[in-house]
């Protein structure tokens, strides 16, 4: 039996974060506080997020060590296995290889666990008694509900309306780990209540909800807020992914000519890539790095770079990224996890350095390589994951009509079991293809 | 970081299926055919099933290559971890050691398709182009869908109505394997429209939809049936899980002092335990054996043991089995696996001989151990698995309240995700704690 698994020991998990600030060619663009518009302060940041967690924000370090009682958490399902797509391979009569790493073996079911014990656990140590924060598809209020549970925190979650109402069981999944779930816009908030006067029945979006966890945070004692993605500390504590896939392509004796991750906010993205990314930086590794995003919100390959909000009701600080604008509303396409109008300003910066490339697919197409995966290897993946699949496959069939035996590698960030009404509108023809078309006069 | 999972190699899945017929202390009492009351023969099952699986189900022989094809699909998945419960022996304060053997990591979230696999292979061999079969909570639909899907069979599934309400997610997994669905009883049998005819609203259960799927065999051609569980092939392909559990607890130098899984038809208790069980026959090992059943389908503590119809309408062969009558009706309880009249003959013929104990519990307990259990150790248990979960941490409590170090090892069949709605279910106050009231007269 041939070894399509690459399976490392407990005693292998990364007990370091990778910083890809500290390798970055330019440093990165400093946030900029929203009413003075001046580099924020690490004081600024205090009333959001711990002070601990601040220089993992916000500083050049390299690396960062793994607190102990986090490893003992992320134990329970790391290291995560990187699998051979053997049968997907034979399916499309490709001589690629396609790997790919498979972050869905996580309690909520996607990598967003990862961040979110560490974020539990520095709040935790910092006196922290509450955290709040929002979801879209629920995939990080999934995550940080079981990263509250173990810490012994409250959780407060922001679920994006149309989600709310489309994946009734991750609020299930976030009830049973201990959270309470609203859906945003809601009337909890003075912005989500003016939302709401506003329409009634507002499908939600990423930014809003967003807004209202912020809200919440000033306005509750002893809360912080908590980002699922987007944040320079958040795609730190994702890199545990790529140092793994790292090693096991050394294990493996092969070596990725394309890596592809899916990207909303960027964490899976990052967390995957960036490993691979500093050595490339360094010149020490040749490989295409492709961010993969939903045609419907093409914030890498249609957006500006540019500052702009992380939230829709500008309360966050200035980030420059690549964006949409803060006041874009997303279309209720079914991969909610990637409805976001801006981009993690660290991926950001690599595309505008080169180091990473982005692509945008469609919809329809998404799904029909997700099938087409589910089939072949097993796994259900959720609709946000399959956005690289679908790339994965394009690949795939590229290096089939050039004859070339690639190796295509690609994050699968979450299973899709709890997606599974998105792939019952699919099967009865109601997902489409839906393309943003940038307003005129827009840059793009 | 302590080594709290074992691993093994993808040349380590087990190459034979073990045979427990082969060590049984008296032979198993033959099935009988219903309308002779004579032995059925080879021939009479035919009909039924594949001649190349007939061996498997009716003769002694100890062990049973598994094809290589087989193999292959099994290896997606397999082998399974053996996964120390580090956090939740914390949380119980117990000395003893708890280990789970996790299945719920396969395609369709549970054990089932270890046996699915087989069955659309070796039917695939012997040129049937159909399978015909029933399903409960949807886990074995899901299962065989993905087996036929593997091996290019039409799938026809009749679904148990009160879980094929309660639980859509599975029929969209079971569509998404290209199988196709109905509710049991339907108006696609004769049995299922004399049963409609009478109470429109009938719940059904497994055994009304066995009956449909026997009939809709009987009447299609290129089509033969598949059974999940309860019969002899089924439980050999099972062993895949307790041989690599044997060999897992060799790797970590421990021996289990009592190994835990829970009863319905009886196919995962017997795949994890049979080959302990053989050397307990053989008196090469001490330990205890417990299948775990609810309360409220208690056919292991309460049935009478005796020949019976696998069945509700009298069509199968009479087997000897613990069973409730084949008119039992099972409340409905949200471990819709769990709600079957019978078991499986060798389970009921290990407890007949005493190499196995069985025990019965509640429902709401069930839950209550299962909500412990996903917040310390991650993972969401379906309801099925989560009576071996309970069983488990009473072992646990009463190992601490005897301060003995025991070793404790229950079989995790499945992940929850798609059985969220019974979660809802229970933290509403929902789920009750049903017993089962033998009718007067019932030799128990």
């Amino acid at each position: 039996m041939e070894e399509t698994q690459i399976i490392l020991s407990k005693r292998e998990i990364p007990r370091q974060w990778y910083n890809i600030q500290a390798d970055l060619k330019s440093p990165l663009a400093p946030p900029l506080h929203p009413a003075t518009n001046q580099p924020v302060t690490m004081g600024d940041m205090e009333r959001m997020f711990p002070a601990n967690m601040l220089e993992q924000e916000m500083g050049t370090k390299r690396w960062f060590d793994i607190p102990e009682e986090v490893l003992e958490i992320l134990a329970l399902w790391r290291p995560t296995p990187l699998i051979r797509a053997r049968r997907l391979e034979q399916a499309l009569g490709t001589p690629a290889q396609i790997w790919y790493k498979y972050e869905g073996v996580s309690p909520s079911g996607s990598h967003k666990t990862n961040t979110s014990v560490a974020q539990a656990w520095f709040n935790k140590q910092a006196g922290t008694k509450r955290l709040a924060t929002e979801t879209g598809a629920g995939q990080w209020g999934s995550a940080l509900a079981f990263g509250c549970n173990v810490f012994g925190l409250e959780c407060q979650v922001y679920m994006v309306n149309v989600s709310y109402h489309q994946k009734p069981y991750r609020r299930s999944v976030m009830h049973l780990y201990g959270a309470s779930v609203v859906s945003s816009p809601s009337d909890r908030t003075e912005f989500g209540r003016r939302i709401l006067a506003e329409d009634p029945d507002c499908p939600g979006s990423l930014g809003i909800a967003i807004s209202e966890a912020i809200e919440d945070t000033m306005t509750h004692p002893h809360t912080k807020y908590a980002l699922g993605s987007v944040l320079n500390h958040v795609a730190l504590h994702q890199t545990v992914v790529g140092l793994e896939t790292r090693e096991q392509f050394k294990r493996a004796g092969v070596t990725p000519d394309v890596l592809l991750g899916c990207a909303g906010g960027g964490s899976n993205f990052a967390g995957f890539s960036f490993p691979f990314a500093a050595e490339k930086i360094a010149g020490e590794r040749k490989c295409r790095i492709v961010a993969v995003e939903p045609a419907a919100c093409p914030t890498l390959t249609k957006g500006e770079y540019r500052y702009d909000f992380g939230d829709t009701a500008g309360m966050t600080p200035l980030m420059k990224m690549h964006t949409l604008g803060h006041d874009f509303m997303p279309p209720g396409i079914h991969a909610g996890g990637l409805r976001y109008h801006g981009m993690s300003p660290l991926v950001s910066a690599l595309l505008a350095d080169g180091i990473i490339e982005a692509q945008a697919v469609l919809q329809h197409d998404v799904f029909e390589s997700a099938v087409m995966f589910a089939r072949a290897e097993g796994i259900i993946p959720a609709p946000e994951s399959a956005h690289a699949i679908r790339a994965a496959i394009s690949e795939a069939i590229r290096a089939r009509n050039e004859n070339r035996p690639e190796v295509i590698a690609f994050c699968l960030s979450g299973h899709g079991f709890l997606d599974l009404g998105a792939y019952d509108a699919y099967f009865s023809g109601k997902i489409e293809n839906i393309e943003h078309a940038p307003a005129a006069g827009t840059a793009v």
